[in-house]
């Protein structure tokens, strides 16, 4: 490979009601606000650099319009886009000036179809970390991962391992040996990206980084002492999967946001992926309540970076069912 | 009053297995164990200087034997038992010496039915608090209350509070504006003793403090490392009620177990208690999920300390229904 | 005994810039503001359900007004006060009317010459317990004790125990087997009030409770965020003597705030004090830095309830020295 | 560069009480013995997948054998070789099979006279993450990074930057605009080896990090608890630098052993070094008492990879002072 992407850096959602999300992301998670105007909210974690790790978009109907990496450096994209187009993905260029604080950037669908986005250069702004007098609710600290729900999981895996040069470090193994979900990242935590058999492309949460456990539920206490209550979907509790202390979350708009805490480093070539099987339950929750049918069943969204129409929904190709510790 | 009720002290329960219970109250919550032999475990939180707050006995059927409280001096102790003599209940006398590390007590049945035992000296051992090395699990402090569902709470309130001379710092109104449920305390803190609306007489729960909510959590992880993921019941989460973080367990019998963390102080005549209607979602659970059938329906089997025989339970006075926000 | 004196309930602190305390109190600690106007500040702890119980007054110089505990009646009220006059203290009556959000009130000089004052009655206002998005900085609960330095320590906690009906829960022994200092309540906390022996009678510290170790930490970086890292006399660290776990702070006017956590229950009679020897390290500093000359040394003036002039000070009766582990 | 340098892996240490040392690093810091003879006791961290991040063998004289880092392959390990040796630095291999658990590795002294070691493989044994039943005393995690004292830091930085191809995440200038500190890193943490200008070189602490910062505050408490209060050196407290949540602990051979939470992603190339002005005291302590004389002075000798001698010290290039503020 003669490209490195680095991280997952940022998601483009859109959203109906600004005010709204502002609020529920501002108070209820303890983002920064970096910048804002009638029609979009640039937001980042206490800790990041970087201009913004999520962008909401005053739209009619709620979507992902944009997951988006970084990459190391232009030579990186170009050559990551040369890549994509090789392998029959449609690329499309957003020129340097195009987007707020972002350098070029090129955007096309994956091979699950959904919408990503590459890019080397943003904004730098001031970061929050020590200002501990601005943390309010649930302190997000960064952007960690995405996790989508896909038709074909194996598929999927494959290509971010093979092509992409991600690694594997966790992964749940179906009744049939298949690859049922997949964690898989480049910065060497857990994950960046995940994938779960599901009707898909869609995507199933954003997850964000908090410091420590105490954080998520004084958030907790915060988003209930505003209104948000009926916005905590599961947890918290704790998944086997790696570890992750855990708060999954609906904002106003129904797009699911994880509060994650709980990794572990995995930088070395030979940490061997985690296998889990299917219906073992300290998979999916170690510990805790388990899952609601919304949390296995709903998903956002994704748009087509070409013509900004829904992508199709097509079946899981693994059956679908929940564990049967569920049942 | 000529008698002066200090604090909920001790239960004793029944259970089937010595070597079960002993692994799930020492490892998993963190007991000492401060005495044993072959029929019976007697325990310890870590803050206690009392010999005991938890006695488990070796029998064939679960069950709670009693529950007790500790009053300020014999002369307050003969006073109360006197007072029961008086208003109808039958009084059991265990003379020094018949029960390990427990003075004279007296038991008796209260108005609800329920087998409650009060004396005013307990062996005192070392306290445990800056024995940090000790600390395992849950890190159970020290005994907190006990909860019980009983046919007429509104009777039990009334007799609690004014002819015991509890407070109340809680309580919930049934839609019909009737006690459905209520928070009584002797020590300043929320409670000592709970009535909730249910079939009874019986013991719904014995709630453990403990000093902080990552003892809590931690309290999860080990549970679940050493094989009790099934134990936890309910939560993590917070009642609005009483501003419990809680955790709800059954141990190896179906005893419930809360550990139980964001008490408050209530020493001042002048607290108005908290009224909570039956259907305010945050009442139950300010945040986290719903309650299982389970929590609602399912109780420890309480004793007649006369007889040793099961008490007979009778259906709640006010209908029995789960609240609304829950269905 | 025929009153019954509940708790410590507020302080009145002369200051000499209400705005620089109230950025230090109200962002640093997390006190709610009940109530001000150009001369007086009047604050509450989180889940205080009383008026305030701090009082910020300006004034020229610092020092201490009066150090308030609460009484459970009007007519306990009334015999403490004849109590204090036939033990020879003159006693000031303040009627309804004459101190904003309280009941008539007495003041009187304690027999170490400390300004004290009792009530029986406070305006009751909202709770924010549960206005967790309300909380900020170190997020202070409620008051918990007054520390003072005093000349005979004997004297007062034998006055404050025969005399008033407090209990002691431990004490410091000198090298001479004398009581060097003392911890005694009324609530079954640690302490309501506690003496050191030193120059005095003069107030050491005010502590407030925390409801966890972290809103400690997160109040450390809060205050270092907006500019008090100065202010930070002592710890964070553990003391043996009542397990706290503690930090010193210093007001803009050099009152010595202490945050506190890490109590245990006292209701019971037969709880023994627990004796501390005066060069046991691990009394003062179970484990953290040594304390600071400062600490040892410098205390709050109080003043005379009757002409409002500073209360002489007078050497310590016992010798005064920092514990061998300090030198 | 034709080679990739992936993280810090482990220290050897040699001690003169192998029980000693047990004590503390398993019941006080919460290691997990891997394995052990007589002579050998090697330790992971709660995390770590490898057979060991630190080994202590008994010897005569406390001192640092080797410091040693992970390399992606064992082409890497030859390209480094090579490397080392242009540079004229002396290369000796240890065949694999030499050394227990670990593959073929070389060592050598770097540019400030440290013993360094270099190799791709390690054994891989079980993680004991969700093993909670075994966490003890302040819970370690995994190796983070070492911080030595040498004479020449610019020289130093130049050289792991430069030719190594470490990051620069933060340093301290002098007051002549020199550096006087660097943290420098491969993983995507705040470091793997921060250099501070002193007498040297010396190791002056390893550093471990902890999952939170309760794990820190526990295991203050139970070092205390277990006779090691003396050990504890310099925090509880923050670094301006590094945000570190921090404590210097000395094991019973007096190396200096750092507690560390706090740290960010560092991942981005375009994160800009954080610079610290010498005398800015948020930068050693954002908050929390300063640091003693010993945490300036104190360093552990390091011993030469080829004759197993003593390294000979220099003095510090830059004026060695403490910073004003601590004056």
């Amino acid at each position: 490979m003669n490209f490195d992407i680095i991280r997952t850096a940022r998601a483009i959602l859109h959203v109906t009601d600004l005010e709204k999300s502002r609020d529920f992301y501002l108070r209820g998670l303890g983002f920064i606000e970096t910048e804002s105007d009638n029609s979009t909210i640039y937001l980042r974690g206490l800790e990041e650099h970087v201009h913004h790790s999520l962008v909401l978009k005053k739209a009619d109907t709620p979507a992902v319009e944009v997951m988006s990496y970084k990459v190391r450096s232009e030579a990186d994209l170009d050559s990551l886009a040369v890549f994509f187009e090789q392998r029959g993905h449609k690329v499309k260029w957003l020129e340097e000036g195009t987007q707020h604080a972002v350098g070029r950037a090129f955007r096309t669908q994956d091979l699950s179809g959904l919408p990503v986005e590459y890019f080397a250069k943003m904004d730098t702004v001031e970061r929050m970390l020590q200002r501990y007098d601005l943390y309010q609710g649930a302190k997000v600290q960064r952007i960690d991962h995405f996790n989508n729900m896909v038709p074909d999981v194996e598929k999927a895996h494959d290509f971010y391992i093979n092509a992409l040069g991600f690694a594997c470090s966790e992964y749940t193994a179906s009744e049939e040996g298949k690859i049922w979900a997949a964690w898989l990242h480049r910065k060497p935590s857990v994950h960046d990206v995940a994938f779960m058999n599901g009707q898909g492309p869609r995507l199933h949460h954003i997850g964000f980084w908090l410091s420590d456990p105490m954080s998520l539920i004084h958030g907790c206490d915060v988003l209930a002492s505003i209104g948000y209550s009926d916005s905590i979907e599961r947890g918290p509790a704790r998944h086997g999967l790696s570890n992750a202390f855990f708060l999954y979350l609906r904002d106003p708009d129904g797009h699911r946001i994880e509060l994650y805490n709980g990794d572990y480093l995995t930088s070395d070539p030979d940490f061997k992926p985690v296998r889990w099987d299917f219906n073992d339950k300290r998979r999916q929750t170690f510990w805790g309540a388990e899952a609601p049918d919304s949390w296995f069943n709903e998903a956002s969204t994704v748009l087509d970076v070409h013509t900004g129409e829904p992508v199709k929904i097509e079946a899981a190709k693994l059956k679908q069912h929940k564990p049967v510790f569920v049942i």
